[in-house]
């Protein structure tokens, strides 16, 4: 019943049917609050229903609102989807000169009485009269400052009382009225500003940020106040069932005696480790720890809960699913299988695929000295290095100008969200593992040090002090979000491993997808890596990135300048054995696995110097004219490059180019075959593409290869390609007295050939989808020059997100569609992968697993991404076939 | 019966059974030719039949080979599409020492049968036995010399009979081997050269160029010669049976007493006029003219007829329909429908388009000096400037670089054939009106002028001297084809009207066609010369090509370089006079014409100065720093501005620009409107889009506007735009007071815009391709760039023609078709038309009529072409869908 009830209100009614310990209560539903918004006023009838309601609950709690024994309220918002931090909240309503006496009369206790009356003042002021609670927290400080308080406890009641009268001035004051004295006036006033509070900016924007509608509406959750702030044996906290930032199975939390609720959220006080509460009042201890149990046992999902201690009796004041990071999601995950408390194919399904670039993320590489200048607490993991800011609006600015910046406050608001997605990590001075920094960098997978004590922050000065060193605006530092620790420069940063449950979890994703999962690898290295991070194959091995190192640099230059065929020939016989190196290795790190091998696409002037001094030096190193190299440049250069003279054109009209590419790759192929013969290792196979889908088990001894051509936009380009490089291949395995086998295909990356796929397919043994330029040119959109108006179209919502990053189903997605469909009908066992950036992205993988491609190929380090995300396409698929019976992580197993 | 008897046969078998008087003879079938290809030999039993129909034609004639009576044979090639030249012919087959000396006792004409003789050795050492021509040449020259002749009717029997003696001698030289004497012999030699000459190198390139399929073969033609050498009684002559060049209905032909054909062809002497065969032989003439008048109506065509006079007898030696200059071909079609030869239809279809492009080719214009040096035949008009070049070879090499220039030959020959395609116009010292020369250029529409006997041409020196005036190679010369005028330099060109026949047959097509035709114009001047051609509206308007005049320029350039928003405004406002006052004058010339007017399109870059120089004049005349313009010309530059910040992405993040547009065409239609209104023109009204198919007769009194948004790519594009387009004419007419309509469409010129078309349309009124970009996207092109390897692909047959000139029908077509399909799904009456520069190309325009467009766009000189086009695709529709009714053309009427 969230859609009513908001989250907050439904988890209440269900842990009280649990019979957990909940403050007795009502909701006003959503429907109200739709309908204030429909008609600018209260639903008619809505008054009567809460003083009905509210007549029960002074029944249930035998206290009453404006009464000798005053029930105070804790009146709170409650959307459909958790919003945390974005709406209001009013505390302790119900309290005003008279039943403040009476609350000090019934409990006893006049310090408590009015620190929830000062607390009521300062949060009914600035929730429901607007009234900024800066005004309220000078004199609080000024107060603590004449009684010599370092903490808000240390002051007494009369501290107190002396507060709420100046708050109560600053009202009159400000509103140009006396505060209302009424409880039930007081109501109604926080119910308005509640509903209110749906449509005030941060609520917008965290709405537009996470795509919920905006028509739902909040719910608010009327319950009696319980107090943690009666003395020392109240407490308030807030505790996870499980650690969010590793995942292991135990409460972590923390709490403050003699506090509410929002003392701790806030970060006001540095509060303490739950583990602490085990020995200061042991019995609540054990009472939380087993209602944490049952309360995770029932959402089968990690919980973050809200609880007050009032009086060594346990209150639990909310529930919700816990944001975490992505290691302790996927530990949670996969525990929660072992546990019996989900199936595998939920411990998939519940790890978004993005949220893995964390663990992928770099870290700090131990093996390099670091200048460590201060350590917070490390309230999420991980690394970043970037240039500080101390605004979330520089943050912000700053984004835009492309640069990375660490955001550092002395605490974060809710406020301050947009900042932290601008930024690379964040850092405060102020708040615990709980504050809201942590919390919102935890769940974006944002490196964050929070409460980092020993740095004193002055925002408006933009500088940060840690010791005796000063830090500015601008100047760089590396977070440690795991170790907690500040470092001063930009500190080296190196990569994590696949291992325990991650790699667990990935081989569930495994045994789920259809999709298969290749690399883009250019080098032996990359192979590895691929291999290392499961790989299938690889998928586009760019031919063009072996060349640009310096030496081979050199060469290309060599050939780009001769003057003679011997002089072009010589440049190319060098790059053969380079290539033809490189080649053997790859197949080598891969064997049996296939190897799709690009033949050169960029155009010839790519190589050469560009700038005045970088055509000085060549100039002098190659022993050409100056004026000749400037020629050729001018020669050489195009308009629109990327719809210029490169791949397989450049592969036609200079056709000794390709010769050279495939003598070198098919003689690494006839002489590892030849080594594998001879060394005699049993363990090279055949896999073919589409991994899963097609494995055949015939075993032989060669390395899988296939030869794609690029930019191909009519068949005719390829039939000449594909008869030279049969010729070449033929002639090479001649001379080496062996045959081995290869295959010829295309790059689909011009919109013709997509459009003309049928014919292609006839000539072509696979498809491979370039999407970059497929985006480029179906889109009509420079990905060099985009930048100049895509933000802008991004804002104003033209396109929903940059088409290089998620694959544009709509458009090209279409083209995409004819290809396969035309590619199939004219070739039914036609191998289709894509090896654009998208094969990367979780939503492009969907939008493949559902065209039915065999593969899709993407950097090493997004492969366990692209493995986890194909699962999930699979897993979706089931659900949509088969509702029941697939949707088993909507009951319990 | 065409493909079995060749063209040349089967004509002669028609003119036969029609009674015109043919020389008997029989035919080699084609087949044979095939079979000769097949087997590397004569096909068997070939021989056996060729001796029955020989004894049947010695019959006929009663003269039989290699006797007394000697019966002399004509062997000649003839495929069953005319192939002008390329292939061989042996003439005055049959003599040896032994029948020359019959034929002088038979005929008592010893001269006749010694110049029969020596023609006969020159051609078959030629043809069957592959000595060069020259060397026979040469002894017929200094023969000539020793006896004084200036021509060869002046030798003697006694100088031919010596020749002879020569002929035979350098034959045993070259080949080793006595000349055959046998006539048996001679003649399966000569049908076995005949075969092999097709596929000569010449006829190879020339079935290339006008795709005529290879395997068809040639047939051979064996005819009893007929002699237009036996004395000036004897002629040989070749007429048209109307005027190649005007096209007036009159003989019009040349003709050589005492000849044999080939020396009329070959431009050996100077021919006389046809008209003066009136005086010489008036019977022979009036015989000549009524025959070719019955040829003429039997083929209901215009005819290009050999004819020799043997002693005063007629003989018709071949008919073809004859080669013709585009203004003749038009006074020809025309004028056979008004003699009822034909219908209007045929008349229409006769025509091709692209031959039109002649008639709008410039003229000299006669209000300028010209510096006259020469003047020859006038053998194909129109008017054509270039540098001089005196051999093929280097017309070729001259075009490949891209300059335009004029052959300048002493006589062509077929070995020319594609130094005449390389060259602007041809001008020739000898050869008449029939020469090879004129007939090809002819064929081309190319100008040329033949016969110029006053200039001397050295090929060798490179030189040509007319009067004391010496060309070098390289200047520059203009010739003027419709007078024979060779003029000195570059004179000043200018271009014609529609008129006369040529505008009935406009007309005519007019009311085949259903595909609209309109113009691409930017000013009222292009607007004029649209409608002079026949325009229905105008299809593109470039707004852009507004701002390039200078003064113009320098307010767009203000506003590029603009600091404040005040500055950018008075630039825009000064442009906006300009476009209004442009507008309004369009509107005034189009009146009720739709005027589709495209908002700014070129990046802003394209308006900022190039190079170091115009840099430096640029920051003076605008006093600008030279540092803040190199930084915004930086700032703006992109890698491939095709793909780049243009069209209405510019509109979009720049939108003053494009409100500045629609005020100035709004303002200019309300400030029309009224000026009609109190004018009181009661010639206006309104015609929709698509011409023909569409035209509405409703009447009102506003310019017919259509603002077209470019580069749409999404349509949320287009929505913003168009919100924009329709606030800003909303205030202008509230400005205004008065109430204009207009519409708003958008280009489809990016892929995904073709592929989303769907959406578009709901959108969109109107739909207008622009082909020039969805080219260069689709297939991944750039248009300044291609240079590099298209021309390389159109020769490796990759791809047919330049995809920028004939649109590519399977690739970019098929976008086309998806757009047409969804966008006309969408939104039954979406206007759909084409803008880009295939919009005036015919193969295209049958493309858009197939798909139901319904107008295409192109520049003012080409819309008769356009009107042509489109009403042949609607004829050629008709044939195939009723191909009985319809093709009337090839049954008599």
């Amino acid at each position: 019943m969230k859609s009513t009830l908001g989250s907050k209100g439904a988890n209440l009614c269900e842990m009280t049917n649990l019979a957990i310990p909940v403050p007795p209560g009502f909701i006003i539903s959503t429907q109200a609050c739709i309908e204030y918004y429909t008609n600018n006023t209260l639903p008619k009838g809505l008054e009567d229903e809460i003083m009905l309601n509210l007549q029960t609950l002074e029944n249930t709690v035998n206290k009453r609102l404006a009464s000798q024994n005053p029930l105070l309220l804790s009146v709170r918002s409650g959307a459909p989807v958790s919003m945390p931090g974005m709406m209001d909240t009013v505390l302790n309503l119900g309290l005003n000169d008279d039943t403040v006496k009476a609350l000090a009369d019934t409990t006893g206790n006049e310090r408590l009485a009015y620190d929830c009356y000062r607390r009521f003042l300062d949060m009914f002021a600035d929730v429901v009269l607007g009234i900024d609670h800066k005004n309220f927290e000078t004199i609080l400080d000024s107060i603590k400052k004449q009684a010599g308080a370092a903490h808000d406890t240390e002051l007494d009641a009369n501290h107190l009382k002396k507060l709420t009268e100046q708050y109560k001035n600053i009202i009159t004051e400000k509103t140009g009225q006396k505060f209302p004295k009424d409880p039930f006036t007081q109501l109604k006033m926080a119910i308005q500003a509640i509903f209110r509070s749906w449509n005030n900016e941060r609520a917008i924007s965290y709405r537009n940020l996470n795509n919920i509608p905006h028509n739902i509406g909040t719910a608010v959750n009327i319950q009696a106040m319980v107090y943690g702030n009666t003395g020392n044996k109240s407490a308030s906290g807030v505790c996870f069932t499980r650690d969010p930032a590793t995942g292991e199975n135990q409460l972590y939390g923390e709490y403050l005696i003699n506090a509410q609720g929002e003392d701790v959220v806030a970060g006001i006080r540095t509060p303490q480790n739950i583990a602490t509460l085990k020995n200061t009042m042991p019995v609540i201890y054990n009472e939380l720890e087993s209602t944490c149990k049952a309360i995770e046992k029932h959402y089968r999902d990690m919980q973050d809960i809200e609880f007050t201690i009032e009086n060594e009796k346990l209150y639990i004041l909310q529930t919700r699913t816990g944001k975490r990071t992505a290691t302790s999601a996927v530990k949670i995950a996969v525990d929660m299988v072992k546990e019996n408390m989900i199936k595998k194919e939920d411990a998939v399904l519940r790890i978004d695929p993005n949220q893995l670039e964390q663990l992928l993320f770099p870290t700090i590489d131990p093996k390099y000295p670091t200048n460590v200048i201060a350590k917070g607490l490390p309230a999420s993991p991980g690394a970043a290095a970037g240039k500080t800011v101390f605004s979330s609006k520089k943050a912000i600015l700053a984004k835009e100008r492309g640069e990375k910046v660490i955001l550092i406050r002395s605490e974060t608001s809710p406020e301050d969200v947009a900042g932290v997605v601008a930024s690379q990590g964040i850092l405060t001075a102020k708040g615990g593992m709980t504050s809201h920094a942590a919390v919102v960098a935890r769940g974006m997978g944002k490196c964050c040090i929070a409460g980092c004590s020993k740095i004193s922050v002055f925002e408006d000065a933009d500088v940060f002090i840690a010791g005796d060193i000063k830090v500015h605006e601008g100047d760089t530092i590396t977070l440690n979000g795991t170790t907690g620790e500040v470092i001063l420069g930009e500190a080296k940063l190196t990569r994590q491993g696949i291992s325990g449950e991650f790699k667990t979890l990935l081989e569930w994703a495994d045994t789920i997808r259809n999709l298969g999962v290749e690399a883009n690898a250019d080098t032996p290295n990359d192979a590895k890596t691929a291999l290392d991070f499961g790989a299938q194959g690889i998928g586009l091995c760019r031919t063009e990135h072996m060349f640009f190192n310096k030496e081979r640099l050199t060469y290309v230059r060599q050939m780009i300048l001769a003057t003679t065929e011997d002089e072009i020939n010589t440049a190319l016989e060098k790059l053969q054995e380079f290539q033809k190196k490189d080649f053997y290795r790859i197949f080598e790190v891969m064997r049996e696995k296939p190897v799709t091998i690009r033949l050169l696409d960029p155009p010839l002037h790519e190589f050469l110097p560009r700038g005045k001094e970088d055509i000085e030096k060549t100039s002098k190193e190659m022993h050409v004219s100056e004026e000749r190299l400037k020629d050729i440049i001018q020669r050489l250069h195009e308009s629109n490059p990327m719809l210029g003279h490169r791949g397989c054109r450049l592969g036609i009209t200079h056709p000794a180019i390709y010769d050279m590419q495939v003598r070198a790759i098919i003689e690494a192929a006839c002489e590892l075959t030849k080594d594998w013969e001879s060394g005699g290792s049993g363990k090279v196979g055949t896999e073919h593409k589409g991994g899963i889908i097609n494995i055949t088990t015939k075993s032989n001894k060669y390395p899988n290869i296939e030869i794609m051509v690029p930019l191909v936009a009519d068949v005719k380009e390829l039939i000449i390609t594909k008869k030279r490089i049969i010729k070449t291949a033929k002639k090479v395995m001649e001379e080496k007295n062996i045959t081995v086998p290869y295959k010829i295909g295309t790059m689909i990356e011009v919109p013709r050939a997509a459009l003309t796929a049928g014919e292609i397919a006839k000539e072509a043994e696979f498809f491979s989808f370039g999407t970059n330029d497929l985006t480029q040119m179906g889109f009509g959109l420079s990905r060099d020059d985009a930048g100049k108006f895509l933000p802008s179209y991004i804002k104003q919502g033209i396109v929903k997100s940059d088409p290089f990053q998620t694959l544009d189903q709509k458009g090209i997605g279409e083209l995409i569609k004819i290809a396969v469909t035309k590619g199939r009908a004219a070739r039914k066992d036609l191998v289709i992968g894509i090896c654009g950036e998208h094969g990367g992205e979780p939503k492009s993988i969907e939008f493949c697993h559902r065209l039915r491609l065999n593969y899709v190929s993407c950097s090493p380090y997004r492969i366990p991404i692209a493995r986890l995300a194909a699962a999930h396409a699979a897993l979706k698929e089931r659900i949509m076939i088969h509702p029941q019976t697939s949707q088993s992580s909507q009951t319990p197993p």
